[in-house]
């Protein structure tokens, strides 16, 4: 038996971060809540989400279990509720079925095997920047028209986000003094497809600040919390990873 | 002589009633107020509206007449006022003219007899129920992506909205305290096409009820007001019926 | 050396008023301000707008200079900004360089001898009427989607806008009290193009009133100021010429 109650901004917030990456997604439910890691068909972005059981307001289930959904269907679901409304969510055989005001819909689950989990790879580096996401927004929104790519570069003073093409450039500049973290001992730089990044922030609707760890053209892992929790406030901790951009 | 003043308001949910069924439609002028009656080009769905004399501010008319517009015309010269603007329309030959503030515009006349006024037929059922628009609306959105067709049951507890389809399924319960009035002796049910109720709800922006009467596999009658007379609220009637979708 | 800083909304509003023609422009810059004039590839509309220094809350010049700018890509850049946000502008070799908080956004000059600057042409009349911009906006909107042009007739009591078709026909009329001012001792009438003017109306966000200026089958001169100066109210002073359209 599986019942659970959540918020309709939660799941959505949820629902839209996977959508950046998959159409389809394996959450795997046990006693301390649900997770969920996607991977984009090309390998490129890999998504992680972590949901406290602290996040429903019903959590009902039986030991560990694994359901496949598909994320367009979910969405349409959720389109149906008010921003402020609870849904509650129960497996019926090989249905999920939603129930939101007096509405009740059933969406069929993904057969298990079609959708798999990827393995989170060994990435890590000690050089990060923990900055506002509307501020990161704003550099990748000037980069939009001008590249593909994003070059990021960090040193213990600045984090600089750069796009170039024949006949423009854009630079963003956040000094120490307008980042709320940084631990950088020696300066590093990597490039990154743009269009991810972008996907990604547009996503997050809750969450205020962005934790960027990289070095020398090696993966970005981009931590953040997000979602509001029946206490905590950001209680889902997300973690998004994006392959490097070689350099011509 | 034909001089009419009617507010913006409700020529233009006049105009967007109609324009769910019809682009061209007959409207029947006496003394005692404007009445027209369209079916869309399929024969699946009626509508009939009766605009009582008090709901104009002005109302000149000598004797019985009938005019043919294009309604998607009607709409555009609608689009040139404010939402709070009267619009003041005056017959002159072939043409029908009308004035918004200081603007004057001029629309062709049809010729009469190219638009057929359909007749009504005889529909009648005892069973009844009368639900807020809001309600039915989010049941029939809800089925929206899952069926081009909806199955309403009542009986003398519930209402029942409901499409199927092989992987989704969605239902939106009315129990009786959610209901306003309710008469129904036997169970009955019967499946109408979705996209013909969802353009009419869509299309009723001051109606608050709807009546609607329909019997096992038999044509579905919506009853409902709307629009603003002088002293009178949802002084206009409006009545639509849709033939029943025979389930495979 | 050129360095200016000037608010977002009047940068915006020069842009989008010079896209109403053309969509690369060049800017004369002189120690009393800037000056651009453009004319549309089918000669049909031509603007002009003077832009004085006390606009800009920073302006720095070497004497004369010319530069050529893409405007679509100037108006990409101002999108990145807030309303009521100030850019600065440099240029630096074979760019201009935009700051906009912590962004900085170079574009490439267009050659300045690929854009030319036309001349102004003699154009006189001595009658005009100033009126509202809403207020003839109106009178376009209206005519929209009746002909692609537009009848303008002035006598010394009122301003006429009418357009006509084989099936439909709109007027505004704007007697005497609805009209700031009109000098007019002979009835003239012309018409002109409906589209340009429904484009240069619309981008006129924050003037005011407009004077056409105008006589019998002659082009039209619209004066207008706009934007906002250090003290000053509607500070830039904007002109439009439109060629007459003939009637058959």
């Amino acid at each position: 038996m599986l019942r659970l109650t959540i918020s309709v901004k939660n799941l959505k917030e949820i629902a839209d971060l996977l959508n950046t990456v998959v159409t389809e997604a394996k959450f795997k439910i046990d006693a301390n809540g649900i997770s969920v890691i996607a991977v984009d068909p090309a390998h490129v972005a890999m998504i992680s989400i972590n949901i406290p059981k602290d996040v429903f307001s019903e959590f009902q289930t039986d030991g560990e279990e694994e359901i496949a959904l598909d994320v367009e269907r979910l969405k349409s679901v959720i389109r149906l509720a008010n921003s402020n409304d609870m849904v509650s969510l129960a497996k019926e055989k090989e249905k999920l079925k939603f129930e939101i005001n007096n509405i009740v819909k059933s969406i069929s689950l993904l057969d298990n095997s079609t959708v798999t989990t990827p393995r989170i790879p060994q990435i890590n580096s000690e050089f990060f920047v923990v900055l506002g996401k509307t501020e990161l927004e704003r550099g990748l929104k000037a980069a939009e028209d001008v590249s593909d790519s994003i070059k990021f570069s960090l040193t213990s003073e600045d984090f600089r986000a750069r796009s170039m093409s024949d006949s423009e450039e854009s630079e963003m500049v956040l000094t120490k003094d307008m980042i709320k973290e940084i631990q950088c001992s020696t300066p590093i730089k990597s490039s990154y497809p743009l269009e991810y990044l972008l996907k990604l922030v547009k996503s997050l609707a809750s969450t205020e600040d962005l934790k960027l760890s990289f070095k020398d053209d090696y993966p970005l892992t981009i931590e953040f919390n997000f979602g509001q929790g029946k206490s905590t406030p950001n209680a889902i901790k997300g973690s998004f990873l994006l392959a490097p951009r070689m350099e011509q």
